[in-house]
């Protein structure tokens, strides 16, 4: 079993190429993390996930603790055994579903009680509960437990959000079971606020984390802010260690993030836009319930060697949707992850060739020939 | 392009084990064709589909004539291309399912005028126009149209819809555009009534289609009496050419009927129910949305070695079902098409070794082990 760890092999401005050593395998970063909330990548086989290109996945805690349960998982020899996924799998704490999914949330120093969506049925977690529960699934990269802060609020509020977060991290960090090859995280947080973001940084850099996310952000603040934050966030995280931006995002959002210095990434947009018909593609975004794809012969994208782009017309995939066949959603979130699995392969090519910002004029210049 | 034919290998008692050759290869029989209705078998990628063992689909010519239409499946290059499945294909006639799902249809001899349950829109369907949706469809056997004789019938109404199915069956013939390894079958009618089941027969025979299939069953009438049905039908047909039971069944149907010297079928059973959590198994049916499998960590079915059996365990595949994640249907439509098929298979090789009360009486045997 190896050690956890990362090498920053190239930089190309701000972008780095990396890898990180892994329990379960090494991943080459930048990465994209496919999203399997509850324990699958929706509409996805563990082996249609594999030949997108994915080399690391993320699972849900909130949604796993409550259903099938950690300990069931845990009894069930891993999330990794569950869903025929050996490769690494990154979880989250919770914290941040438990606030957006769960009803009669109290929060307080101690942690979050809530009731489950599911069935009403009563729940705590705590920083040494979510720790647990993380082992308990077997996640190789385990999430401190944070609170992610409201947008907008004010410095106030964020600082004191920021500053239970922090204390929460210590708490993440004192209850993490150390084992070979896995890793935990923090969470910088600090809203828009460059100071709360530099207070966050140190405290956690302290607590010496195998990695580093960027939490907070992606949540109405928009991209420019995004950016600018990132810019100040990115520099105080320590370079031989990954960061992570939790959340984010479409395409260009993913081409900004790795410029500012993002390693790692994970969002539901790409299965999620798959499941209703919208399709990344290296010529921009389309839906493909849309009339003027009723007698379209081409390929979804011609420059991608998915499933769906090698055997299928555009045709088919409207067809498929507009007769709510499952085959649409499948195909299509095959091709939106492998389009986003190539975005990151071919980021990293560019910045072991110090040409990063060559390929971002070259992809969003393709972007607009939809 | 091979001619389009039918070796009869072995039989044990009635049972038979054939080769069927068409122009998109051949069929070892029996054989279970997977029910593609709209163009796309349903939860399936059509590699998942050839995994299962699966040699020959088939499509729905209702569904399609509908949406997306005949004429652009044939501007697509055909189903096969349009599906990614260049094995043969047989498509139905769209006469069944126009009585069963279309809105304000009307029978007389040209054929049968309808409105699409999807959007209202008129059509009308002839023996002609059916032949030439299926020919524009590229179908591998073309069935000829019928109607689908109501059950229970009177003696006077099963021989009225048969010798209008006769009438029609000699208007398809004259029709279909005769191609090298395309071929073409004729449906026996004639209700539960022996005398009327021989005229039918007879009359079909004239026509020297190139297989035959035993329509009006599986309507009402229960097993025994099916079974019965069959014992005085197949024998009316030529012994070198394929038999079809239509729309048929359960597993226990399908060893009763290849018994009966029936070749191939075709049946939603394994794709629907495994959308809704049932699975056919060597251990008899499950639904895996009982709570006695919440921890069961076994594979469904230890004897088979389907990605969903060797991968994954009944727990997982409980939990998917309770968190309504379309995995679920997926995996379980994987186990049961495999399941089908591996039953067809195992008859087939009872049969070139003589032994196919044995393998039912074994096969049976096992069910009751749930």
């Amino acid at each position: 079993m190896n050690d956890f760890g990362f090498d920053l092999l190239a930089t190309s401005g701000a972008a780095r190429a990396g890898l990180l050593h892994t329990a379960h395998g090494d991943v080459p970063t930048p990465t994209f993390m496919a999203v399997g909330t509850a324990g699958t990548v929706k509409a996805m086989t563990a082996d249609a996930v594999r030949e997108t290109g994915a080399k690391i996945v993320l699972g849900n805690t909130y949604h796993l603790m409550l259903r099938p349960t950690a300990e069931r998982v845990a009894r069930l020899g891993g999330l990794h055994k569950m869903m025929d996924w050996p490769g690494p799998i990154l979880t989250d704490s919770g914290g941040f579903q438990i606030m957006s999914l769960a009803k009669l949330r109290k929060l307080d120093e101690q942690g979050v009680t809530f009731r489950s969506h599911i069935d009403g049925s009563a729940h705590q977690l705590t920083p040494e509960r979510s720790m647990e529960i993380q082992f308990l699934l077997d996640a190789t990269i385990t999430m401190v437990l944070d609170e992610c802060t409201k947008f907008p609020a004010t410095r106030d509020e964020a600082a004191i959000s920021m500053r239970l977060s922090t204390r929460w991290a210590k708490r993440s960090r004192a209850a993490f079971v150390e084992r070979p090859g896995y890793g935990q995280f923090g969470i910088c947080q600090g809203s828009v606020y460059a100071d709360l973001r530099r207070e966050s940084a140190e405290a956690l850099v302290e607590q010496n984390f195998e990695g580093y996310a960027i939490g907070g952000l992606a949540v109405g603040e928009g991209q420019a802010m995004m950016f600018e934050m990132l810019e100040i966030a990115a520099p105080l995280l320590p370079a031989d260690k990954p960061r992570y931006l939790m959340g984010v995002g479409t395409p260009d959002d993913l081409l900004g993030a790795v410029g500012r210095g993002v390693d790692m990434f994970d969002c539901v947009m790409p299965t999620r836009a798959g499941r209703t018909a919208r399709a990344f593609t290296s010529h921009g975004i389309f839906n493909l319930r849309n009339a003027r794809f009723i007698d379209d012969g081409e390929a979804l994208d011609p420059a991608c060697s998915c499933l769906c782009c090698a055997r299928h017309s555009r045709a088919y995939l409207h067809h498929l949707f507009r007769a709510q066949e499952i085959l649409g959603p499948m195909l299509l979130t095959i091709h939106n992850l492998t389009y986003y699995q190539s975005l990151m392969q071919g980021a990293r090519t560019a910045i072991l060739a110090d040409d990063y910002e060559g390929y971002c004029t070259r992809t969003r210049e393709g972007w607009t020939h939809g």
